[in-house]
């Protein structure tokens, strides 16, 4: 059996800065908006919302953000997370690419999200705010909101996209375990909720409706405020403590990767991954092809328009230019995994706009089947968002093959699928559906888009 | 906040050699005995069960037993497992004690028992087997041993407690992902099976019953063996590297524990963090209190008679002396964590014989609030198996408080409840039970002792 390798580093290697790609952008991204006034938004204007300490972490240059002596210490606890080559895979693909994943899913609440959850806890708990709201669609965000806020004695309450409240009694119960308080969005305990109730009682929720909800409930008290668990930059520039990692794991093997790939819902974990790779190759490095893999039932990068949008479906964030579906957009009930949100994270969009990365779609089943694949040879089983990633470097893996060509392949294994077995489950009993949106459909998604005219 | 302190080794440090505590024993074990002939048991009588390199680590005397370098090179997915200072547990308790834990939750099925079904299925392939029958009451077990079995190319099928099967389907998802097959016992695949459902077609199961079909199946193909994930001396033996990176770590600490607490079913887990420990106070170490912890729903170290039973319900196994409820002993439906075996490993009966460690029973709704506790300090969500050890450790910690007295307690935080959602929302919904079982109860389940002279 050829054996996996695992590259770990030691805690004193927990990067002391976060990685802020900002600073080596050839060209800035576009600014946000002001929903109502459209002109661009001041620290202000965002202030209800976020601690001054992350509003400025959205909008800094400065290309190192020093890390928190105190959210280094918390990390410790899984972090630095083992850097994997995956030599059983490869085995088993009869690849002779190199197969490395990054596994994100040590951490408590079992993915990638703690790692922005606890700064944002943090710089919350600084600030004097008592409470967190949130909003959660697979559970993730929400599970990794409810442990930081554990930590920090923050209450956190979360509404929960009502068709996964319903299918995940699981999930649900860990943040509950956690402290948390779960609320099925949309819910009659906001205006953005009661309104769409009101046209549909059983509206089954979007992410874009549990912003909505979430951003009502924050901005009403000053000691309350709201948490984002991706799409905005300082979430982003949270995770970019795993490429940091990965930079050095790679060379403990004497690697650097020609391919990356990361999963992309709101482009959190995949920026964390990507991001520090594309600023060493916008600074002279090396370049380094970056694939982001996305449902099929949620194309935002690879089908979407790149225009100004609202991040919810009650219009009440600023907007920001990025891919986008719509901000009413839902997804289709058979899509069985995460990665459901309308919007794509602007840096990644920008990004995409600059040429800097590749999008790719992928179908469920097949994307189900190469993270059944992946159980087998390495014995970690992947949540389904995570399976996207899978399932793109399994199909590098098997290029490299066709061509006879031995490429080193990075991807992100953001997370575990313990709390997603229902999915596996109707995989395995031949439940999930592949589907193509209709150029119509996804017409009808984008119909809302707000008119913008983006600033000089 | 106090933060934990986390305790790696590296890789190197994995152990090169499991510790066998029969080599320490100031008396030996009572011999295991053939359940016809009531002689002891010859290797020959356990070969069709065994491959011979697992039933010659039953019975040596050799003090280490080297690990296969094979079998490192898989523990390194894992191992060394982390051992945390529960500074934020500390905290919360306000108690002067020095608590550790032990984290096994990081291995890829979630638990301590990859330990011994790595080795298990190693050693059996090694031995040209093809196909590996085994049970699984609350699918720990089962899903290590086909997450072994997948490694290795072997066939894995399971008989998982009926009971379990229906309330725990996404464990058993789990399962069928790594490619194993399950089957509710008691099944109609097996004689023992057949005759339970002729008597009750409803039957709960229990693991005795499991274990005897699992045996009968194994029984009858040259190619097939029988894997056991506790009781037996060897798979104890498998589980020392657990207490053996303890020692390392705690050095690592400056400390030795004063306490060290695990929970107990067959007794692996216990075993495995323990024994190294006993071994180092009977060469002359230092004296060290010992607790094994049991749900007062099957108590059989607290409870039970010392006396020889069969190790299955149909009485196909060996006969060995050990702390038995009797045979034919079920778990009350209300119990719902794991540890829920009619009898205990018989090297931890015989240690607690020879005055070596002590027994407590709690019921489960203290031990699930405890659990709850750890995870809103320590972020981990703990199985409810492991949640008996941390009610353990609580009360000691409890204990040094109340004595002002600061204590170093070591705990074995066996594995992760993510597959054990539902147990937790029973607890905060009200609906565990606790209760004791009355003398008669007990004194029913016992009537069924087998009645054997114990040879001289």
């Amino acid at each position: 059996m050829s054996e996996q390798v695992k590259y770990l580093l030691d805690e004193s290697r927990i990067p002391k800065a976060w990685y802020n790609i900002q600073a080596d952008l050839p060209k800035p991204a576009p600014a946000v908006l002001h929903p109502g006034t459209h002109k661009p938004v001041g620290p202000d204007d965002l202030a209800p919302l976020f601690p001054m300490e992350l509003i400025l972490q959205e909008v800094t240059l400065e290309r190192e953000v020093p890390i928190p002596e105190p959210v280094r210490e918390v990390y410790r606890q899984w972090r630095p997370a083992p850097l994997y080559r995956a030599r059983r895979l490869e085995k088993a693909l009869q690849t002779p690419a190199r197969i490395y994943y990054k596994y994100e899913g040590v951490s408590p609440a079992g993915s990638h999200k703690p790692n922005t959850a606890v700064a944002q806890a943090f710089y919350n708990k600084q600030a004097g705010v008592k409470r967190l709201i949130t909003e959660t669609g697979a559970g993730q965000w929400g599970s990794s909101l409810a442990f930081a806020g554990a930590l920090y004695g923050l209450e956190v309450q979360i509404f929960m996209v009502r068709v996964s409240y319903n299918q995940k009694p699981y999930r649900r119960a860990l943040m509950e375990t956690y402290g948390a308080r779960c609320i099925a969005s949309p819910s009659k305990e906001t205006q953005s909720g009661r309104a769409i109730l009101a046209k549909d009682p059983d509206h089954p929720g979007s992410l874009g409706i549990a912003i909505s909800e979430a951003v009502e409930v924050a901005a009403q008290r000053d000691d309350t405020k709201y948490a984002l668990g991706s799409v905005l930059n300082h979430v982003l520039l949270h995770q970019t403590v795993i490429g940091l990692e990965a930079i050095e794991q790679l060379e403990m093997a004497n690697d650097y990767p020609d391919v990356i790939v990361g999963c992309t819902g709101g482009g959190s974990n995949f920026a964390g991954i990507a991001f520090p790779f594309i600023g060493a190759q916008l600074r002279g490095g090396k370049k380094v092809r970056v694939v982001a893999v996305e449902p099929a039932a949620c194309p935002s990068l690879t089908r979407g328009t790149y225009a100004y949008d609202f991040g919810d479906t009650a219009h009440l964030t600023p907007l920001t230019k990025m891919h986008t579906l719509g901000s009413t957009f839902t997804p289709p009930g058979f899509h069985a995994g995460g990665l459901r949100y309308h919007g794509m994270a602007p840096l990644v969009s920008h990004l995409k706009e600059l040429g800097l990365l590749e999008a790719r779609a992928y179908e469920q089943t097949k994307v189900f089947a190469a993270g059944v694949q992946f159980a087998r040879a390495e014995g970690i089983l992947p949540a389904p968002e995570a399976n996207h990633a899978v399932k793109g470097a399994i199909d590098e893996a098997i290029r490299c093959r066709e061509e006879g060509v031995s490429r080193s392949i990075l991807f992100n294994l953001c997370g575990h699928g313990h709390f997603d077995m229902q999915a596996y489950m109707d995989y395995f009993a031949g439940k999930l559906e592949d589907r193509q949106y209709e150029e119509q459909e996804l017409a009808m998604a984008l119909a809302g888009l707000p008119s913008v005219a983006e600033p000089a």
